[in-house]
């Protein structure tokens, strides 16, 4: 595709768009409601923790708070969280809820990633571009077999998305202009702020993200430069 | 062995420990050389252009001059060597010494490094820790198939080694305690600054990283908690 010629790396929002966040921390938080909060649902667990993210984010975004790695905010959420479940995290031991908080670095790939980023690494660079942090992307990557080039995100940028650094600092430590980098992702938020800082954008639709009843990013709200079904799709149109 | 019990991630020197830079710059300035100083030794013009590189990144050490990646500093090095070898920089153009700069990025892994890590990585988390930047470090990796698993180093860690920030920094983004970190390199003296941040170590020989005549690190000079001749008997001494 024309709008691609230019571009030299594809950099990945990652908690959606490559991996099944709700479906892996609900897998994971499963044993843990059976002993402390039994008959608890561990996809609305999961949903519930998950909603605490963008919130915890928005402290550091705004200035209120230094840079602090997700796996901190993930752990600080999760003692928050709890409540809503009836469990008092004074009754459950630290290293059940550290435990617990590495559900995030033991995500599932969707169907097509693997082989999806194997093809595209034949042309372009690819690396996450997430605000999870370092080791997070690292575990989750061992585990999955992502073949990233590099591990990038907000935690070597320095700054969360949407926040312009995110993006900027990350063309900047790949020596590419924005335009020279895409970002692929399942969130036209994500895509709209990227588009805002020059980078190309491309969309993969991740209907079940929120689980059978989610009614955002069904589809492209803008003429991101392209628009693909999964990660092998975007693959065959971009000619790999 | 015992010393490596608690180890999880292994962090790797580049220049002269996983890759040849000597072989590898003289091979690519071979070209620009006889273009422009006929009969001039492409290995003296390695060294000579090595010899800078200390030098230009005490600045950044010292304070003097704010983080710079390496390879800005290659290409002002780069115009500082010229005129050792009777070039004069201003009748170069300034794409063909952007282009030789990428030498560094082109450098050929020594025998059995990319065996070794492959072999390394089935147990420990491996990953660079060099001065050389992300972007360096990456095309290297994707040009010589060297498996990391994230680019860490003095980009990421924004400080020098062997500056303690370098080594320290990267323990904390590994999520690490220094001593469950160890670097793997060439050069005792990097080493010597590793231990003393309370990494373990691992030596490895290069006794002809600097061409025949070495006269340095041409054995360990501490009791380092492993020592080997390649990146092999390094991966066989740690049951791998």
């Amino acid at each position: 595709m024309r709008a691609f010629a230019d571009v030299q790396a594809l950099v990945f929002d990652v908690f959606g768009t490559v991996v099944d966040w709700r479906g892996g921390v609900a897998r994971e938080a499963a044993p843990f409601l059976a002993r402390h909060a039994p008959g608890a649902d561990p996809a609305a667990f999961a949903d519930a923790w998950r909603r605490r993210y963008s919130p915890a984010m928005e402290e550091v975004r705004s200035g209120r708070r230094p840079f602090t790695r997700l796996d901190i905010l993930h752990r600080e959420n999760l003692e928050a969280v709890l409540p809503e479940f009836r469990i008092d995290p004074a009754g459950v031991p630290a290293a059940e809820l550290d435990a617990l908080n590495l559900a995030w670095h033991r995500l599932d790939p969707w169907p097509h990633s693997v082989a999806g980023l194997t093809r595209l690494k034949r042309r372009f660079i690819i690396a996450p571009l997430s605000n999870g942090n370092i080791r997070l992307m690292l575990d989750m990557a061992r585990r999955a077999g992502l073949p990233w080039d590099a591990i990038l995100g907000a935690e070597v940028a320095q700054a969360y998305k949407p926040t312009p650094e995110a993006y900027l600092r990350t063309a900047e430590v790949l020596m590419l202009r924005p335009e020279q980098v895409c970002l692929v992702a399942a969130h036209n938020g994500d895509l709209a702020a990227a588009r805002g800082c020059g980078l190309c954008t491309a969309f993969i639709a991740r209907p079940t993200e929120h689980g059978p009843d989610q009614t955002t990013d069904l589809r492209a709200e803008q003429d991101w430069e392209a628009v693909a079904g999964d990660m092998e799709d975007l693959a065959r149109q971009l000619g790999l």
